[in-house]
């Protein structure tokens, strides 16, 4: 069988969210950089895998795929067995409560970490001045959001319930950047979000991804 | 069987979206208002449902959900039947692709849409002015994503395939607010994208929610 095929570098969260799946099932996969500094991005070859001339894209013979969660769902559901079913497929009800921490997770979790990534990290790198104001603004949104995931996590030992799932894993990429950034100490007033996070980051998956992650940036 | 509950009023978006697809299922259901005026949704009651205080939240006997995205792929999947299935379940390729298509309707198409609106007519209502700049942006961003828009449903009569999903009907409560704003002609050098609106609000389900929605405002 032909290994799939994730196309884009590691070093970006939305292609490292992909991979922790693929690794979390143990699928054999195979990673097509796309050299940003060329714009291969977009080129009309990468444009037909992913119209947004973003990464990753993702390729399974005849089927193309972007957008990270849906991909991470495909790869997910391609790969379940009975020990490892992220997705809960086969429980309407645990199913549906992955999904309501997925979108969370993209709604909520996911732009604040962003917002304050691309002032602290982008705008300096392209020579210009991060805005405080933004900056606070999203922190106080992060917070919000770790108010109810730390009442959540004291009451169940993941954020869909009492099983790990996509809703968790999803968290790593963006989580990973923000705690390297001055900002990070907004975590320690969460100490169950804290022991969820040292969890996650101590599974070999996320492990391994991580150690891409370090590579691919050393060269 | 007791119906199931959406709490939240139809005029917000998100609301809407869940009562679209309770719609196209033929689901019997309860609208449960929570009234902003006294702010019942940041009620105990309420935080119990929803722990960010937002609407929709949702109840089908012990399970309560929120994120208007995740109820509707549970609505979807419940109500499933052969010749109603939203969510492509049982082809693990088109399922992939409504992820795909609902992953850019959240992610790209809404927030271009909300920024917008929340400039146009939130921003007044509370006495201030709008930002005429964020506007410029937001509809350059929408205008990217009409693009990917026109060349897909060119090729296809739905955006995830030749098949309607929730990808599509996710994008009527947004649109539907646009449409009255001065910004709506953007629509206008889009003509397979309009063709693909009239079709949706052509829909018995759609124009349901929309008259619900004019009632909402008329009091
Ligand atoms: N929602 C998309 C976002 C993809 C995205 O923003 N990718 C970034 C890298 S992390 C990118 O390719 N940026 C280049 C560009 O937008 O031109 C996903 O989850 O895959
Ligand atoms: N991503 C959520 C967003 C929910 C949301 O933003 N709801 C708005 C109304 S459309 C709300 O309740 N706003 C009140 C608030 O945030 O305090 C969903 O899809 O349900």
């Amino acid at each position: 069988m032909t290994p799939v095929k994730v196309f884009g570098s590691v070093a970006f969260t939305n292609v490292a969210r992909v991979l922790v799946c693929l690794e979390e099932v143990g699928a054999d996969y195979e990673i097509v950089d796309i050299d940003f500094h060329v714009k291969e991005h977009k080129s009309p070859e990468h444009l037909a895998r992913n119209p947004f001339g973003q990464v990753p894209a993702f390729q399974d013979g005849d089927l193309m795929l972007f957008q990270s969660r849906a991909i991470s769902r495909y790869v997910l559901s391609k790969y379940r067995t009975d020990e490892v079913n992220l997705l809960r497929e086969g429980s309407p009800e645990e199913s549906a409560l992955v999904d309501v921490w997925l979108d969370v997770e993209a709604l909520q979790y996911d732009p604040a970490m962003s917002s304050v990534f691309f002032q602290h990290r982008v705008v300096p790198a392209l020579g210009g001045m991060p805005d405080e104001g933004i900056i606070g603004e999203s922190v106080e949104k992060l917070r919000k959001v770790l108010d109810v995931y730390e009442a959540r996590l004291t009451k169940h030992r993941y954020l869909a319930g009492d099983f790990l799932s996509l809703a968790d894993l999803s968290h790593f990429p963006e989580t990973y950047y923000f705690m390297e950034m001055p900002y990070a100490a907004v975590f320690d007033s969460y100490p169950r979000v804290r022991e969820w996070l040292e969890d996650l980051f101590a599974r070999p998956a996320i492990k391994k991804v991580v150690s891409l992650m370090a590579k691919d940036f050393s060269g």
